[in-house]
């Protein structure tokens, strides 16, 4: 994220590097709107410290979303607010690991949440991912060498829906398989879902959470996907214990809960039911995109055998994963593409232990119709020009 | 902070318990109006992803105060915002220390500082304080000891300005002393000053990062105390090496500095000119409660020897700091008081180590004038009551 300001304005003509909203679709007239109707009606509240699980009403307003899109039905203490997915992510390493012990994540994941995992005393191990999502077989070999090794796997953090980088969305079966694997382990899991409503076909298979019957499974949703980034202001769904604990840890008390103003400005947006018409616009906006893209990916890239990239065609959220013919490496392209005003990152960092010397990571949610095309151009008469023969 | 709204009310009818804002005192008119302007002119910036050291307009106006109030000439790269003075000092003992390090603290200090300072894996070791301050030659013992049982003492935090609880603040002669051992030990200093602002008589002597030529203090500052707690936001002044170790941290980076929409709103609030004469009100207002405090305690609490508390004159600040009579015990009072609707937190929670069982926190910031003569009265005829013969 430090890239798109500290310069003053985005990198690049062509910042395929931006794997967040466009700005153009923030609902900025809506937001004054409620700020205003906020602080009308309750600014003693919006402007003080509050309950440690966060401006109840807004609480009320997701737990009834999560009821009508999933039929699930959460009691009070099952949902608090969190000041972003990477806030409840933190909150959650803090309260769950002790010094020494492991966190699995995905390879490949999203890198800022390995950013997050590293500023703790903990260990990282990374586990496969293929079109279904994690590959469940393949974590429990890695939790079997690590328990023989004497290591602690305390925590897995997981993307399952749509994910970041890779657009991989785990099929129900694997989630199931997946939570009896976490049952045996004891292993908690950090079910990062933010995602889950920018879908363009149908809806995704039920969260982990929602499948979980046994309280190991934190899930993570945020405004930033579906609202505004700038906002700090997301979600933490489990059982009353596990909330229980993120919402009793220091910061959270001290504070009085996550960002009370923004809380209430976002609980006024959603009481006028503007919500759900912005998602619809922004399934709409980011399905045009994808297509898009996929379709100049198709038209541009070069074909044949051993010189034909390969791609994911995500179902929902904001990015393509690019894999170069073998005998290309992303960051090769890079420099090249810089020289044409074209950003993107390569996928070193989005591995924990190494890999993706050869993936780039395409999000089709900041840039719009001509540059995408122009940009899936350039990187493709690259590729084609770096080929051999 | 939990308290206040859990159970939908404040607690008590007499609630000395928060130590905080008044919310009649929140200027929740300028701040709409502020709102309005931030989305109306930034949004684009205002509702995205920021730079890790936050939005540059408030960072640039937050300096512009510090050179005129202070004198301070600060580089651009020595103060970055936060999520509130307690994101600061989590986002500080994250970084700074590891995994078996003694933190250092006030004996008494800010409850949910320890609660915060608790979720990590470290030592907590607290130095007594007095009328001025932190006893700078205890806190020599306690390194020595410290080292020479092999510990690491990695960090002070100290409220150096009109302390939460005691209202203390460090004479300049501790500070050079503090600074001069911090040096000694390498031992790095987290400055909460985010009662400075609020002096009554004159502006308390210069901070410890004014004072500081080797990089080692790290000082917290809090919109909380001067605008609204519910907006969450604060900031860090520092050397460049130690505020660039804040804002590199995972949480901040992902997350793109602190409350971006926040920082907008506050940055357009005091474009305005609404901040100084905002914080003048307080000053008066607090200055006169305070003065309602200490003349209720003056004319109601029993007198002659063993039968008169003691009380502590802060010069600014939101606290009053009360020992009672050898006999009594601050929660046998409490539990009198409760009894007549009037609530305050007793001294133990502020000791990281033990004590406290004799202290009340009185805080005059969030109660007006008749309720807090009436709670002193019920408070002193409890005491009165309580006292042998």
């Amino acid at each position: 994220m430090t890239d798109l300001q500290s310069g003053g304005g985005p990198v690049g003509a062509l910042p395929f590097i931006y794997g967040h909203v466009d700005p153009a679709l923030f609902p900025a007239e809506g937001l004054r709107e409620a700020a205003a109707l906020a602080l009308a009606r309750h600014h003693h509240s919006a402007l003080n410290y509050g309950s440690s699980l966060g401006c109840s009403s807004l609480r009320a307003l997701l737990r009834a979303k999560l009821e009508r899109d999933e039929g699930l039905k959460l009691g009070e203490d099952e949902l608090m607010l969190t000041a972003g997915a990477s806030a409840g992510l933190d909150t959650a390493v803090r309260v769950f690991t002790r010094p020494g012990d492991t966190v699995l994540v995905e390879a490949p994941t999203y890198h800022e949440a390995l950013g997050i995992i590293r500023d703790y005393p903990v260990k990282l191990a990374a586990v496969s991912l293929d079109d279904d999502g994690l590959v469940v077989d393949a974590l429990s070999e890695r939790l079997e060498l690590l328990v023989g090794a004497g290591e602690r796997p305390a925590l897995l953090y997981t993307i399952p829906c749509f994910q970041n980088p890779s657009g991989a969305t785990m099929s129900e079966g694997r989630r199931r398989a997946l939570l009896q694997l976490a049952y045996r382990h004891r292993l908690r899991i950090v079910e990062d879902d933010v995602y889950r409503d920018l879908y363009f076909a149908g809806p995704p298979p039920p969260s982990l959470q929602a499948l979980d019957s046994e309280g190991m499974v934190i899930r993570l949703g945020s405004f930033s996907k579906i609202l505004a980034p700038g906002l700090r202001l997301g979600w933490a769904v489990g059982s009353a214990g596990s909330i229980g604990r993120l919402a009793e840890c220091g910061l959270t008390t001290s504070g009085g809960g996550a960002n009370p103003f923004v809380a209430y400005v976002v609980a006024a947006f959603c009481e006028q039911g503007w919500l759900e018409p912005h998602i619809d616009r922004l399934r709409q906006t980011y399905r045009e995109r994808r297509d898009v893209l996929l379709a100049a990916l198709a038209a541009c890239m070069p074909s044949g055998t051993g010189r034909k990239p390969a791609w994911t065609k995500p179902g929902g959220g904001f990015f393509v994963w690019l894999t170069l013919p073998p005998a290309l490496k992303a960051r090769a392209v890079l420099k090249e593409a810089e020289g044409r005003d074209v950003t993107f990152l390569p996928g070193e960092p989005f591995y924990a232990e190494g890999g993706g010397e050869q993936q780039i990571r395409l999000p089709f949610s900041y840039i719009d119709r001509p540059d995408l095309e122009r940009g899936v151009e350039i990187i493709a008469d690259i590729v084609a020009r770096m080929l051999p023969g």
